[in-house]
């Protein structure tokens, strides 16, 4: 067994603490990576405070990781020491269902493996990217472009393939208009990646406190969502919107921006259910959908996309003792955009 | 101004009484019909009960008109007097606007205008099918092949379109599996439609019933889903569901039902909101979609299609008289399938 330092979390509302974990060894197909950076998603917050089901504990959240292969199984085709890598949201599926075999391992009939908080195939419990190592079978291991620094790659393993996936499977592009709701994390990707696709970018956020910076990612316009003639003035304008906003909002509402045959995809999943009003589906065959990262082939062309087109996360680096510190500042959506934990502080 | 005999309704809960009512003189593109048959839709009975909002009474309700050209306006070059005709929920649309212009006229952005309980755009007040004469604009006016019975075609100008539409725009064809809730009037019609064009259909109603006409109308498996065993059974298998129920329905666990990329589509509306569990979308990338009549080229096309596969409506014939005791019955679900007035009894 391979040691890693981490930092752990106990239970709902604990702090985090150092801990030591595990890693099995090198299976024939297994990579190695001494992680460098690991991203902070709001999913860590739901799973460590328990809020997406009871999870096992001390957990390790962290699926946004970015590092260096250090060693590799004998069976290893695809990566070597050496090489920039990355992890997600999962670390291994069954390969054989209908969605794997599609490339939509995120799909696995079965249930993918998720880098934390899942049992893997040897039975073990998974834990994520908040530690210095982490094992991972080859396949589940993407390359990262040379011209896109670790720590700035980091949150793109979620944030950006969460939003990058549902842009491309909707057709984002030139003559399309596209509203990002929501300006964190996910959303400024979201900005980023749809502005890069060709398409006309709109921001809808709460406030427009963000604006400015909204308009540098490459939005053309920037609305706010409390003041509600933003509703009025942009019924039927969207061909697409992806909504990152992760609690309850007035779906109906905003299904009404839609143009006739657009299409709302919903990335983050509040606990309670959503209201629907029918009507605002049937006047215009409007579609309320949902997309879950992206499969791992679709990862790779997400990374190479943002290398060419120069696209990287407006991140903070913090150290590993301000996790606790940087989840409350993600609660009060206080972050430009992403938290990225320097491992090499751990 | 021509006077046509009619059955009006009063407010909701009246009873339908005989009325006179008076139809437009022809305007240059306008085609008069002799009404011989008019479907009764779940939608009159909403609207007839002011429960889609306030109406204007005395209402003659009626979309599911069949009858003979009788008169034409010297501009009309579609239709000629002795022609077999039919006439849908809309009677005119702005024409000019995207969705107009693409022929989804059901989606006018200016609001069609609909065949009654609307105003056209001579300021007056639209009635309906529920008469023995109507003037209707060429352009929504729609011709009914000759294999096709002016009483079983009445129906497919609502019933037949409304489900020919989600399933043409969502491809149901070969490898296709297609769910359809409901075995009602626009269920039956969605299982036959769907098997002509080549899918694998399975209903999902309520109870059992109606299994043996459900097979005999091409399904190929027929299920309860008041069985709690039918969810887990089915469990990701369709990639199309034709949701035509009206009430509130657990939208999410039918979501379940779809396979990766799968649509969920509602043709009818009820009056509450409908509850979504965001996982239940973006579990397998899912769409909770709504769809609305067609547009008339597309209705014309359903046409065609139902005559070319010999497609119809299972009917009940009823003479003026009986309207409010088939309403009762619409109601209560028992209507095998389709209510048609004879018009000649009024």
């Amino acid at each position: 067994m391979i040691t890693a330092k981490a930092r752990a979390v106990d239970g709902p509302d604990k702090s985090f603490r150092a801990a030591e974990i595990k890693r099995r060894e090198l299976d024939v197909h297994d990579v190695l990576i001494e992680i460098k950076y690991s991203g902070i998603c709001h999913s860590d917050i739901h799973t460590a405070q328990g809020e997406w089901g009871p999870v096992q504990y001390p957990l390790v959240p962290g699926h946004e990781i970015a590092g260096i292969v250090t060693a590799v199984g004998a069976g290893v085709t695809k990566h070597k020491v050496g090489d920039r890598v990355g992890v997600g949201c999962m670390v291994d599926s069954c390969g054989e269902c209908e969605n794997c075999r599609k490339g939509e391992e995120q799909y696995c009939l079965k249930g993918n493996i998720p880098t934390y908080a899942g049992v893997d195939k040897y039975g073990e419990y998974t834990q994520g990217g908040y530690s210095t190592h982490i094992v991972v079978t080859e396949d589940f291991v993407v390359s990262i472009p040379d011209n896109i620094e670790l720590d700035a790659a980091a949150p793109l393993l979620c944030a950006g393939i969460t939003t990058y996936s549902p842009l491309n499977h909707w057709g984002a592009g030139p003559g399309k208009k596209v509203a990002v709701v929501g300006m964190g994390g996910l959303g400024h990707m979201a900005v980023k990646i749809a502005h890069a696709m060709g398409a006309e970018v709109t921001v809808l956020s709460q406030t427009l406190k963000k604006k400015e910076d909204g308009l540098q990612f490459g939005a053309v316009d920037y609305f706010a969502t409390s003041e509600p003639e933003t509703f009025e003035k942009l019924a039927g304008t969207f061909d697409l919107i992806i909504n990152t906003v992760s609690a309850k909002i007035d779906i109906s509402a905003y299904l009404s921006l839609l143009t006739l045959d657009g299409t709302l995809v919903n990335v983050g999943a509040p606990a309670e259910p959503l209201e629907v009003n029918a009507f605002s589906l049937i006047g215009h065959r409007r579609s309320f959908a949902g997309s879950m990262i992206g499969g791992i082939r679709e990862t790779q062309e997400m990374l190479d996309f943002c290398g060419k087109h120069q696209i990287v996360p407006q991140i903070e680096v913090i150290s590993a003792d301000q996790i606790d510190e940087a989840y409350k500042r993600v609660l009060a959506s206080d972050v430009k955009y992403r938290f990225v934990i320097d491992i090499s502080t751990m």
